[in-house]
């Protein structure tokens, strides 16, 4: 049984919160949160504690800590959870900087720490699948990745400012996906961007819609792009072609319903948005961590694949600024 | 808070089980299994207490009773429970013979009781999506009917001794399924059943592959079938067609991903068999359930309907062995 | 080069001339039709004469004749036809009499004429595909097949009266299509029929709305269903489940459009009505008539399957006036 | 009638051939081509006859002319042709040189001729459709496009050597297709290009396979992805996404047979390649011509394409040979 110490009782805090309760491999043992009342409730609804981060950190009887608090909170509690010897699952980014998650990265390495850094998609049934039907070697050699990634509606500005922009708050998903399923690091990176759903975004310093292209030293091609708003719901796809056949991952979608008259044929929605679309990803991702602090594995996602999706993002914000390709 | 005692902890009274258990509107308190060690050991998982019967229907702590036992213990669990004032929700079928359920809904009805018969695919949200479409005009009146519905695989020949036959165990969901779609009583039944998965099941008085034709007063047609054995999975489908158009329910599947090569576009097969399937319906049930006695409702589907659809089967059965429609 | 005589210069024989002039191994020779300006407009068309019937049989030039003149009439052009050593290819119904139909086979086999009935769906390249996966072994043995049949509109009641009825002017064709697929004769037949599009069918005699079961001697088992009216347009599916799998053959759409929007995905109509979804059929089923001619092959689909379907449409009637199984 | 003769007896002029002499507008009077036994036996199986260029040009009664023959005859057939008068329906690409289409358009120009380049996915029935719904609004503003296409297989060498490399031979056609979606011409252009399906490819100075980007000055962004070989068959798709929605048009299938087994359900292979995939867009193409011819109307798809989409082309191998985005 792994005990759990839950940093931050907000939104994804409450689905990682729920996961840990619901296993019979885990229990919720404390959650920690700078609103105190919201830290109890969650605590309440499964049965453990709302305390401060120090009493967890101190507590022996703690394996692990899922780190759900805001973005700037993320390296100082893994620094935290390195020095006190627990096992560690972050929520994406790692920090904004990449000099900062430099640094992290020093320090997990040398405390040789348990990390896994919470890219869900790698998590989702569909996906993972995909990947699975790659690495034997369903389609042979990977030649094009094609990646499609839309969120239903454009975030409240507020968020968009503290987000690090669509490149290393929304696109660092895609970016992560695109290294995992080309198997090879990208060495070119050029991205182009704009403000199309709404002209507040610019204001803010950030775009609302973008493409990139990424080349990899043996000649694979990855092509992703991203709206923060489209009116049809979360749309999450991605395409891989090789030299022996392609591979898809559709849309799971509302329902299985089609209605037939005289417009057609008219099928559901998308899932609406990622809670509903990675419910499953956000289960396996625990039930990996799980795997990998009973049997001391490493998980297939780490902080160094923070890091270097995070590079990629800043060479994406480069390549805009600058109007050319990026060596990475 | 509504407090159960789960009649059977075999793999049906499992899944009602947990998910009383995961409720937050629910609590399991009692556990009842002719098999001591089965019922201690479900009533453990989830924080209840394995007793006898007479102990929980005494307690008047118990709200509601979940009859997931043995088909022959239903009519007297139901009887029972209506002594004892308690809300029913049972599996269906409640007996395998009609007369026997007749005389049970004269209980049930003396004692104005909740019952809920739990003919699941009436809450599979694909399945509730599409009938609600119907309600809405979507398709105008009901013409036609098509209820496509395969096992994975034969059935131990043990179990079909003791199943009252494919028309009573298996069809007789689909029959549900077309008196809740056509929204009108049948008048008119005619079957036709065929051994061809395996000899053995005629060997045993029953049929592995049947075929129904529905009519109702006004003239809608339902057309069933059933096979026992589908290579490709559970098949579970459902076509409307109405005077303005057409609904379809299709399969949900493994996953989303579909390969091309040579041969085509592949995608992925059905879920595997019912609990898979109708994992969401169970769910949804046992809320709407709690709805009714929270609200003191009356269910969508209650004793009558588990009356008349076995009145259905037996008309099949007669059907099959007259070679003539029978009237109901 | 096969040279043709073309009886009937209606919309169906129209399409069978401009198929016979197109084709490199056939020439249009003269066009037959009692209306004799419309004779002229199809001949000059495409460089042929209109005759009378007595000169097209008297020309030893002529090879082979192509039935598209109204229903009354085919039966005696077809032994005219014989008469005169032509090869025919003849549309369906041969006629609506059976009586009348096993007539006419007689005068067939007695004179060995090549005859090939033009049940056009048979030559219909998805049809053909799936009959060709189930010949390969693909399903192993076809166990329950089930066609869907409608049509985008009712048809003038005028036409209604001289039709033979829902079962041997529309249901005919799938009737032929289940004894095609089932590959074995049907001994048992249950129908039922309603008038549910208009209740002025019902003055007619007919129905518009008709669901049927055939049975064989094996156990296999197909159903039919058949609508006068969808409004979504022509449907036309077909779905053949076997021990080993199961084949479907959807409809052709409009294009492959699929627009996006709050509403789900909505893709094309079907091709609306048998001119455009049989378009290929009408040329396959031509080609296929020349490679008997040339080749003094029998044709897959001749005048004793016209008998047969037509006895089984007539079993589909009386079943229906009786509200029994009919053997056959 | 619109009387024609055309330059080219190869592949694609038969097939312009014979849609000239199955049109009831058109005749084809003339076919010329160096290799006089070919000319003359398309010109015999059409009724037309086989002549040198001096003696179609000289004959006023030849209308328009299509231009089929290799590339390197288009740029001085079209002025010869403006020299005579006649309507001109060119093949892509008017030639591999931008200087030298530069100045047939002067000569178009001064000439008022009509000239059409077939870029032929224009008139592809699903793509004409897409586009019709963007015209419509259906998507509101259009803001990423994505185009896929792939052929099924490496050309010969030969081939490759004088064909301009891939952005000026096949990428040409999505370039083309990019700037009638966007509705914008694009500023921006960004290329890679990998030799990853042989090595060969490489040697005569080519790629196989390569992504592009466009973005147009207010913001709009395409991709585009091209390789010389899927095992699956010829993959043309394009999907469009606006403010409203989203539009997709998939491959055109073999059939629309779907199999079910153990392995999943399989459909069919798309269309082999382009003589099949665009058969009916040959058709439209050349009754817009002829609507043009008829209707004195400008062709939707002129001369200024043909150059945009070739400076467009030209900017790609400038893209790839800098590893930078290149203005247009």
């Amino acid at each position: 049984m792994t005990r759990f110490c839950l940093f931050g009782a907000g939104r994804i805090g409450q689905i990682h919160g729920a996961n840990v309760a619901a296993s019979p491999r885990a229990e919720l043992a404390y959650v920690v949160d700078v609103d105190a009342a919201r830290a109890k409730a969650l605590a309440a609804r499964h049965g453990a504690k709302a305390v401060e981060a120090e009493a967890a950190f101190a507590d022996p009887g703690v394996d692990a800590v899922i780190i759900a608090s805001p973005t700037e909170t993320h390296a100082p509690l893994i620094e935290a959870a390195c020095a006190a010897g627990k096992a560690i699952f972050c929520e994406k980014p790692v920090d904004l900087s990449s000099a900062r998650v430099q640094a992290v990265v020093k320090v997990v390495e040398s405390a040789k720490a348990l990390v896994l850094v919470a890219f869900n998609r790698r998590f989702d049934p569909n996906f993972a699948h995909l990947r699975g039907a790659i690495d034997e070697g369903r389609i042979g050699k990977v030649e094009l990745v094609a990646i499609t990634s839309r969120d239903p509606g454009l975030p409240p500005l507020d968020y968009l400012r503290g987000s690090g922009g669509l490149f290393r708050d929304m696109m660092i998903h895609d970016l992560d996906m695109a290294r995992w399923l080309l198997g090879e690091e990208p060495t070119e990176v050029y991205a182009v961007g704009s403000c199309l759903v709404d002209p507040a975004v610019a204001q803010v310093g950030d775009v609302d819609t973008a493409a990139v292209t990424l080349k990899t030293r043996s000649g694979a091609i990855a092509q992703i792009s991203n709206s923060r708003r489209a009116v049809y719901g979360y749309d999450q796809r991605i395409e891989v072609f090789g030299s022996g056949g392609m591979l898809r991952a559709g849309n799971m979608v509302e329902n299985t319903v089609e209605i037939m008259n005289g417009d057609g044929a008219t099928t559901a929605r998308p899932l609406h948005f990622f809670l509903e679309r990675y419910m499953a990803a956000y289960r396996h991702e625990l039930e990996h961590f799980l795997d990998c602090v009973e049997h001391k594995k490493k998980p297939i996602v780490g902080i160094q694949d923070g890091m270097l999706a995070l590079k990629l993002a800043d060479a994406c914000v480069e390549s805009v600024k600058s109007g050319k390709a990026v060596k990475v």
